[in-house]
């Protein structure tokens, strides 16, 4: 059994943080607000990610980082996006030895364009990064927690970190994959927050599940285009953490994105819709990342195109969907 | 504008006679029974199949066969895929001209293994045959009727036959794209029925959509091995009619294949499935052709034989999920 830290008690922080203690390992979490870590520590709880759940006697909180991060050598980020360069800034200052870091975030960074690993790896000092492992996969930590069964993939340049990972997590209801490619993992995960928005606002139009269909079959060829131009794996984007990640999330009402879409598409505004979420949308700025990508690599992404232009220039919602279905081409295979 | 006759008038048939109707053609529905005829020539409606449908005008229907194939020189079957033979030997007696067919059924006939164009290329005199035509994709007749936007696929070897299909059924609302791919087409549209009830008894049993999603990605993933050896191109199952028409199959509550699998995993024995709904399970006899396959062309094809088992087994629908999803693979390549 291992000692692990994770950063970061949202529902899936605290989901993963779960898996570990169940499965033995000495498992502290991390959390900036003294209060959630007091709750997990006393009454096994967390309330506002995780309400019906009950945590492991052996799942600990702990509100200060210095602590966390040197309560073990494997830390598993799991902050919001946003948050991790502070995050790694913060830590610089006291981290000193080499810790393998596990990311479970799906996004691309505004302006800069990097995934995940890239900022880690511009955040953190080389002399304390063993390796960066990303954990990806259809897995919404609801149902992670009820021990249905879940598949994920854990991928590193490096395969044996890759499966030093997948001996920490695997059990049971858990069932992690390895995969050397990293850019691929990276980018099938934040791109399907984008078809999620999509999808989320046909079916706010109305539209039923033949549009949504074809939505989501074009959506993953226009990300597979753009990720094997940016050096992806092709068969990645067909497997757990590029196809199956895009039917869970734009098919479930787990998915925040696929809420924002649907409120859309009912004809909410950006920000009225950003508002009564609450929390943050990855997808409205992984679409504008992406559509900057999009031109970058010289890659048509229509229905990347269609949603920037939904979010950012104010079309119509209904007018940007079916001039997308529309588009005329003769042949399948020229389709995308 | 052109003669059409469609052959059947199931829910399907009605449909696709409908978008003929609407985009003008002179469109004759045979089906065998005279009082639903009747129903579509005096109230223009088919309240078995579609009663919330009022149909075109100038859609009209007819109990007698031979009047139905002299109509016109486009014939759409849409009957049962178990009535094909029965109908294409009756036709036999009275058809001297040469015909373009269109097929729109989706499934493996048993024993004989063939394709539903192989089917109809013995069944009738080359004489009598222009072309044929499979018309397939993620379409749920509810959905095409109500004009939400539908994409499908027109596919023959012979593209110019495909693409005067392709003009037939075009509109705004129904899109239809060409593909020379007649084996990836047929086969996509007839396997994914088996994914489908995997995907039901997932549910039935009370898992996720995380479950559901690793069904998914590894159900293509195992029809797009044995369709490519059997001749298909793998772009064709990653595009609408192979992942399009699954993610519309597994996700929807329209789909008769999705209900009984879901009926199976909440316990039900197959026999009281069938009773229960009452109508034809493709995806039932499509399994153990599919199984039957997977054996000659030495494919594996776990998620298949897993559905064999609880189909003609008895084997536990939960057991027969559990062992598929924690079969012990390390590298995510691999895992199919």
């Amino acid at each position: 059994m291992e000692n692990v830290t994770v950063l970061g008690a949202g529902s899936w922080g605290t989901a993963l943080a779960q898996v570990l203690a169940e499965n033995g390992h000495h498992t502290l979490v991390w959390t900036h607000r003294e209060e959630q870590a007091n709750e997990i520590n006393t009454q096994h709880k967390n309330q506002k990610y995780l309400p019906d759940t009950t945590l492991a006697p052996n799942l600990k909180a702990t509100s200060n980082l210095e602590e966390a991060v040197l309560h073990s050598d494997i830390l598993v980020v799991a902050v919001p996006t946003k948050a991790i360069r502070e995050v790694c800034s913060t830590m610089g200052s006291f981290l000193q030895q080499k810790k393998l870091f596990v990311h479970v975030s799906k996004g691309i960074e505004p302006d800069s364009l990097m995934r995940i690993s890239e900022m880690l790896t511009e955040s953190l000092s080389p002399d304390v990064v063993e390796e960066i492992v990303v954990l990806s996969g259809p897995s919404h930590a609801e149902e992670v927690v009820l021990h249905h069964p879940t598949t994920i993939t854990a991928a590193c340049s490096n395969l044996e970190a890759a499966e030093r990972v997948q001996d920490l997590f695997m059990n049971q209801y858990f069932r992690v994959y390895t995969n050397d490619d990293v850019v691929g993992v990276e980018l099938g995960g934040a791109l399907k927050n984008v078809i999620a928005l999509a999808a989320g606002i046909s079916d706010g139009l109305g539209y039923g599940d033949n549009a949504k269909a074809a939505l989501i079959t074009r959506g993953l060829a226009e990300i597979t285009r753009l990720g094997v131009k940016m050096g992806g794996n092709p068969f990645t984007f067909g497997g757990l953490t590029g196809m199956g990640d895009l039917i869970a999330t734009c098919t479930s009402v787990h998915s925040r994105n696929w809420r924002a879409g649907n409120m859309l598409g009912k004809g909410m505004k950006l920000d009225e819709v950003l508002e009564q979420i609450g929390m943050v949308v990855e997808g409205v700025r992984t679409t504008k990342a992406a559509y900057q990508l999009s031109q970058e690599y010289e890659v048509p992404m229509p229905i990347t195109n269609a949603l920037f232009e939904i979010l950012f220039t104010d079309k119509e919602p209904k007018v940007a969907v079916d001039e997308l279905m529309i588009r005329m081409k003769k042949r399948e295979i020229d389709l995308y």
